[in-house]
């Protein structure tokens, strides 16, 4: 992290100082076209701040942990599961995904989706839905057409 | 705080759910023409995510505190003093203002600024600067021209 107070915005979500990051280090954990961009990361601060983007027709991978996550949209368009239902969000559009809920963001297909996302720094790690909880959610027609796994 | 999951942008930078507040609730701090929007105050997060917006011509408190700010522009342009630097700042661009470091946000004339602005959930109030500290402050000429009192 840099020390210099002001980042400035090069290309368009892409910034000075900020390394342009795959989204997940580890495998496995299944997932299309996104990146990650660590914006805040300090001793000073309770949370990160991050931006990913989703590139068109990707999306993220869907998860549950107790952590919540506070985002606001920044770029393009796109639908979020959170919990059971699914939302259409496109800029400036404020996601609360409470704890142990399950959710995944997908782009459209023909414009990307990014957002920044507010968590605590000391977090727990994600888990992905077992074959039953995946057949739970997928009993719900909306929710089986939507998610990607 | 809505238990909405999604809280959709209505016109710019206002959402559903969110109340425009006055920028500072007490009296004494001198600030122009400020909005405030608290978009994310949970307890599940140790931070809130707040929206600022300054009219055309405003400005925010010169101050300090212990607490860090971490900061994204989101509208409009201005000028922003962290410590002893002047910045441009236009839409995207990052500021971290460390602790106890003296920051002040200014619109331009002609548009407003609007930014998002994360901190810890709990933190020390604002310090005003003393004549002498004022003093100091404008004892650089970009300084003493910059600052709004």
């Amino acid at each position: 992290m840099s020390a210099t107070p002001v980042r400035p915005q090069l290309d368009a979500l892409r910034w000075r100082d900020v390394d342009v990051l795959e989204y997940k280090r580890e495998g496995g954990a299944p997932f299309r076209d996104v990146t990650r961009q660590v914006l805040f990361d300090l001793p000073s601060l309770a949370c990160q701040l991050r931006y990913f983007e989703v590139a068109p027709g990707g999306h993220t991978t869907l998860e549950r942990h107790q952590h919540a996550h506070a985002v606001v949209i920044e770029r393009g368009r796109g639908r979020v599961l959170v919990g059971n239902a699914i939302h259409d969000v496109a800029p400036h559009d404020l996601v609360h995904v409470p704890a142990m809920t399950w959710h995944q963001f997908v782009a459209a297909d023909e414009v990307p989706l990014g957002f920044l996302c507010m968590v605590n720094a000391e977090r727990d790690r994600p888990q992905l839905p077992t074959a039953e909880e995946l057949e739970r959610l997928r009993s719900d027609e909306a929710i089986a057409a939507f998610v990607r796994t």
